[in-house]
């Protein structure tokens, strides 16, 4: 992190946050979900994916890019599985309706799988699954994203990095939770390139398709490379399946010419699915399972200068703990930034 | 490939194979599944799949670590999913019985999922998934694998390379199938062993805990590194907990210590899922969005050198044209262990 930051405590935050979409049309319930899933975010030390992002929302909900009004068609909803067209309003509401569904189907199927289309983006992946262990089950989604990776071999974005997280309850041990996309997340980049900072050479392509280290020169291209070369892109294919191809929403591949205004539709696919574990074994049971696992793989032989492993998702809540009680550092952009939005819409801004 | 190969057709292979599999006892049928298999991935040129994995198996069978007669306990089979015990019976028999049970599923319920434990190995995860697929359905696999690939910071294995397959129908192109582990395959380091070739160093531990090129050393030590990084092993922990965890088998979480004897029983634990393409759309519909995806992405830009851009998966539907007509190569030591096989249990040698 480099700048200035102020720390600001979690209730206060939500406070104004809330204030500020219910002023821009959200309904108490719709604002206080799209705030916790970022305030979450920040919690786990998220920066990219926390008040970063609600200013975004809070300007595309102004450009008229999403409804804030909740507005969902159920197109199809048959057994184990149901579909909706979401209209481009809230990603956050939606997606929280969808896996409240899924769920709901796995406690009368077994499992249940939740598609939305004309979605705008959920934000952070892991918030849903994490749902779905919250109430004793395996929850799962992916979604597309706009075209940001060239295939293998190839020289322009034609696939998005189609983010996946899967999540599971565990014990005495803190959830299992998985949550990444098959490139560097952009917004990685677009904070390395708002604090001045090179990138790694393995993200992305220049302008001129060589690797770039230049955020910039990234952010102009559009052209983020898969982690681990044909499998990622593999993955962001079989994604794009899972999601836009099979709900009926935009199919993801063109060539992508930077990113795009405020004003744009997202028209994003999602899927969600719950497993419920309790039709396989006590969920008791599982959890035990869960920790004896979660416990050996702590227990590795370390490498050298290792000084310990971590689970997916484990630093994340490591971090909540702390920050909880400490706080959340808000960079002095964005702290700005989010300042001006309160005083604007005759909200009171954050207390420090 | 190094060494002498003898070219096959299909035909002959495959009576030899079914022939010698009746006379280790296992029933017509399910002989034929457990050679189409193997003979399957032998001609999308996965040499690793193939006959060198049929003697594996007709060892163990001798050996008593797969039980030649079928076996399946159906522990609960309700609404949209099911799990069967496998007692160490045929892997690849099972393994097609669940993914048949999963697509029934998925034409009652939208979805549906079968778990096996005890299992052993399917040999080729890609098979199942595309049986789905074959059906009209999108089929997904996970399995579980003794562990071989330490946690990230680890220097001792923990979790297994732990597969998946996804695959989906599509018009006039073929089929997509992604069908990857979270390690380099162990198979491929066999196969360099056996040929006497270096390894790159990004696929293995040795037993100083050191990145290595020496195959033998790398099968020494049993510790593989996962692609990607932390990714890759997050998922391979999402995979375990989809499949032995959920699955009441054996989790494979404990220091590997290379690699086992014939007679050890594999214990794994497989998922299976099929989702019914025809309750979100029309298929013809989703054939049609599968091709504009899949020529989207064949229509890429190219980088400097790059010839043409390959989906996964269509490199071995192009090899499975040329390899019916043109015959399978079969290196000369699987080749001779093979007619060996064939001659010890009175069984008509592969003819040439």
């Amino acid at each position: 992190m480099s700048g200035t930051y102020t720390v600001v405590k979690p209730e206060p935050l939500r406070r104004t946050w809330v204030a500020v979409f219910q002023a821009l049309g959200l309904p108490r319930e719709d604002a206080d979900l799209l705030v916790d899933v970022h305030i979450d975010s920040e919690l786990r030390g998220e920066e990219s994916h926390g008040v970063h992002l609600l200013i975004v929302h809070a300007e595309k909900i102004k450009a008229g890019a999403i409804r804030p009004k909740p507005k969902v068609t159920v197109l199809m909803d048959r057994r184990a599985v149901a579909l909706f067209d979401a209209h481009h309003s809230v990603g956050q509401v939606v997606a929280a309706r969808a896996m409240r569904l899924a769920v709901s189907k796995a406690r009368s199927f077994g499992t249940g799988i939740v598609g939305i289309r004309n979605a705008h983006s959920y934000t952070s992946a892991k918030y849903y699954p994490l749902m779905a262990a919250a109430e004793g089950m395996i929850g799962i989604t992916y979604t597309n994203s706009r075209p940001m990776m060239p295939p293998h071999g190839g020289a322009s974005s034609i696939v998005g990095n189609n983010p996946m997280s899967i999540a599971a309850p565990a014990g005495k041990e803190p959830p299992f939770v998985l949550d990444m996309a098959c490139a560097t997340a952009k917004e990685k980049i677009w904070q390395a390139a708002d604090e001045g900072r090179p990138i790694p050479d393995s993200w992305a392509l220049g302008r001129d398709g060589r690797p770039t280290t230049d955020p910039k020169e990234a952010l102009a291209s559009g052209v983020l490379l898969p982690f681990g070369g044909y499998k990622a892109f593999g993955m962001a294919v079989a994604h794009e399946v899972l999601t836009g191809i099979l709900f009926g929403g935009d199919i993801f591949t063109g060539d992508a010419t930077g990113f795009r205004p405020y004003e744009t539709l997202m028209r994003v696919s999602q899927y969600f699915q719950a497993i419920n574990i309790e039709w396989f074994m006590p969920l008791e049971e599982f959890r035990t399972r869960m920790d004896v696992m979660i416990r050996a793989i702590k227990g590795s032989k370390l490498r050298p200068g290792v000084e310990r492993v971590y689970l997916p998702g484990e630093r994340g809540f490591l971090e909540m703990e702390l920050r909880r009680h400490r706080g959340i550092p808000i960079h002095e952009r964005a702290f700005a930034e989010m300042q001006k939005l309160a005083r604007e819409l005759n909200v009171a801004p954050v207390e420090v």
